[in-house]
């Protein structure tokens, strides 16, 4: 499938009206920063001007190209696949107007030439795919930032909003689909090809259900054997399973099946969109953590916060070696608590940081790190954000940084050295979590 | 104790020196636009610039003030007290150095000079405090938005993270304080208080543990009867109590007890920061609201999503009367779902949103409406937030736009008429679990 995700060559089909559908993915491609050939197609031809580029609109696609991103009214697509497959790889058919609104018939037929032709089909009915590594943004969904997550997502919409909501939160992203009807390509095939996508580093997947459940189970099984998948599954109560058979079709039910094969796979499962981009960003740092957690804090409060949530989620409030102890003892005023949590107190700075994330991470009863930091009184957030950064501790460490503006230069910092901030305690202790479902010790935990 | 939160007239004690904490207080309090009289003091005298202003600097309080707050060291502050307490009604006093560091002796003595001279105090060891709608923020902490959010706080570094992040959460405040040790008004003065004040619509509390059991359940059930009491109770876990008692000296155990107390008055208790300011956010809003709720939405997956955690939360799918479903079949497209949750699929524009909310909204069937909105295609966010607007609902109506920066300007709109957003579809659905919380029949559910 690398000719989806890492083309040489795309055409796009449809109306190049501004607004239009094929309009919007063409100029994000070209936006995009897109190395290879890419073609505007329509029969009435024509130019235009998009991105700064007067572009030929081609009236017939003349040339072959890795990949065709198809906005065209959905009777037309079986013919023009027809009519192009032997130009073409692959067809991601963005229009909609087939099973989904009962017309199974004409899904059969755009089924039945791509497999004539050999073309790989993913959609209909779909909001299209990025592959970010090729700055490929084949969707008028909005561009997003390089780096190791690839989302597949069942609902076009909810694939939309998680990549606006990632860019926000940080996340970055190998690559995005959106599979629609899954008339050809389905969840199971991408998770096996980005399982083996050497710029994914965690997969997260939204599904409402699939169709082939033993086939999913495989291809489950296979992707959580070389990296995380997180997963959230939508339509788990009785009136949202409901809910879901009208949106996508999906029988949905039979959600306890579908946990034990989480479960059994060692699959993250989230419960909720916030949790699938916490659990996004940690695996993007990290493959996994131990169970025996030190929290090092500014303030005495959210240290307590984090404590809590890291015993009710089964983790381990980690028992400093004497020897930490003692060397903490040594350079720490004596109103600084050494016990874990070990509160640095509010006017904690630079040194008092990085000291004692050297020693603490330098302890071998720790497997890892949770460093808070409230608004530090008379220096900036950046010196404490350096001193998480020069401590270069190997073990994982999960940082959260509060109180948004008046810490934004810090998490900037910590950002642009690949340290991804979590808002709250909380938040970064469901982080420790996830990370320790994935060792060893902590599978079937979830 | 109005005259802490709603003084006429303040004196602050401490250094003048640029980033001094005095210093930083005073330039708050002017930069808040207080209208009362505001005098510095310090026994060396002299004169300051600050906030485009120059102030005079009192080398001692000559003229009578309602409140003095006081950020000096601590040996000194006893003796103020004594000196200038027939002049004050209350001192908040900042200060650290007392019962928090073992020095049990100076706070006792602090709390006699009080008592001699009958003057009350907040603190010592704390954060100070704001009456918002006085335009007086007495505290070094960021200054916040006027509104209906009382947030007591047991650690002042929470409060200040929390003022910092309801602000960005849209959160409007009434007060605050950070009451530190507690020597002498305590959470459960505050929480009477508060109860009473007319421009409190919910209070938050932050606690790790309180000292006078009875008292505190009092104070509860009382506040409770009067307005929604969202706590947030930290200590939880074995570990986290252990920190607690380092950090505040709270006994914070047997918070199974605590729990209980929380359910039996019919306090709102979150389990996370994040959930705190949620739950403020729905109650600035609403007092209550009933079990049957309707979502409508322009994006199936979402409503889904939202779906499964309103059922899984105990709220209930409204079952829409047979004449909604009627009224709805006559302009809503075909693809459109008219069952609930109710899909106005992706090119919903005002029409559709606004038509759909005011027929939901008069079925008797349905007690509370949960809006979803992904960034829509061909209109801006604004035109959903004026059809939300102009639907003019009077049940709750919980938003939940969804992609930030694409809905930006329409959660901006809704803002302005007190309409507060719900990032995710769960979060949303969460708010309607705490207003259902509060309504009759849903007493003694959380």
């Amino acid at each position: 499938m690398d000719f989806f995700f890492y083309p040489s060559s795309a055409a796009v089909f449809g109306s190049f009206k501004k607004g239009a559908i094929a309009y919007e993915i063409l100029k994000n491609i070209l936006e995009g920063g897109f190395k290879g050939e890419i073609i505007p197609v329509n029969p009435k031809g024509g130019e235009i001007e998009i991105a700064g580029k007067k572009l030929k609109i081609a009236e017939k696609l003349e040339s072959r190209v890795d990949v065709a991103i198809i906005a065209i009214p959905a009777r037309f697509v079986p013919p023009l696949i027809e009519e192009i497959g032997d130009k073409i790889k692959g067809a991601v058919v963005i229009s909609a107007g087939f099973s989904e609104i009962g017309n199974a018939e004409l899904e059969k037929e755009l089924l039945e030439k791509a497999k004539e032709k050999g073309v790989r089909i993913i959609g209909p009915n779909c909001a299209g795919i990025f592959g970010v590594h090729a700055n490929f943004f084949g969707s008028f969904e909005v561009r997003v930032n390089k780096g190791g997550l690839a989302l597949i997502s069942q609902s076009g919409a909810f694939g939309g909003a998680a990549l606006a909501m990632g860019n926000e939160e940080g996340i970055g992203f190998s690559a995005f689909v959106s599979y629609g009807n899954a008339a050809d390509l389905t969840e199971s095939d991408f998770l096996r090809y980005f399982a083996d996508d050497e710029n994914t580093k965690a997969i997260a997947l939204y599904i409402e259900g699939v169709r082939d459940g033993r086939e999913f189970v495989n291809a489950l099984r296979y992707a959580t054997k070389k990296k995380p998948v997180i997963v959230l599954k939508a339509g788990k109560s009785q009136s949202g399973a409901k809910a879901a058979q009208s949106h996508t079709g999906s029988l949905a039910g039979a959600y306890e099946i579908y946990k034990a094969a989480f479960r059994q796979f060692g699959a993250i499962e989230v419960e909720e969109m916030e949790e699938l981009f916490d659990a996004a960003k940690a695996f993007e740092m990290y493959g996994s953590a131990g169970r025996r957690v030190a929290v090092i804090t500014n303030s005495g409060g959210p240290g307590v916060l984090a404590t809590d949530k890291l015993e009710k989620l089964g983790l381990e409030i980690a028992r400093l070696g004497e020897d930490t102890a003692a060397r903490l003892e040594e350079f720490l005023p004596p109103q600084c608590s050494i016990k874990n949590p070990i509160d640095l107190i509010a006017d904690a700075d630079y040194e008092r940081y990085r000291k004692t994330i050297e020693i603490v991470c330098g302890d071998g009863n720790v497997d890892a790190l949770l460093v808070i930091c409230v608004p530090p009184i008379f220096l900036p957030s950046e010196e404490i954000a350096k001193a998480i950064l020069d401590a270069g501790c190997r073990k994982p460490v999960i940082v959260n940084f509060m109180a948004g503006e008046l810490v934004k230069e810090g998490v900037k910092l910590l950002a642009e050295h690949g340290i991804k901030n979590f808002p709250t305690p909380e938040r970064a202790a469901k982080a420790l979590m996830w990370l320790y479902q994935r060792s060893c010790d902590g599978e079937n935990k979830n």
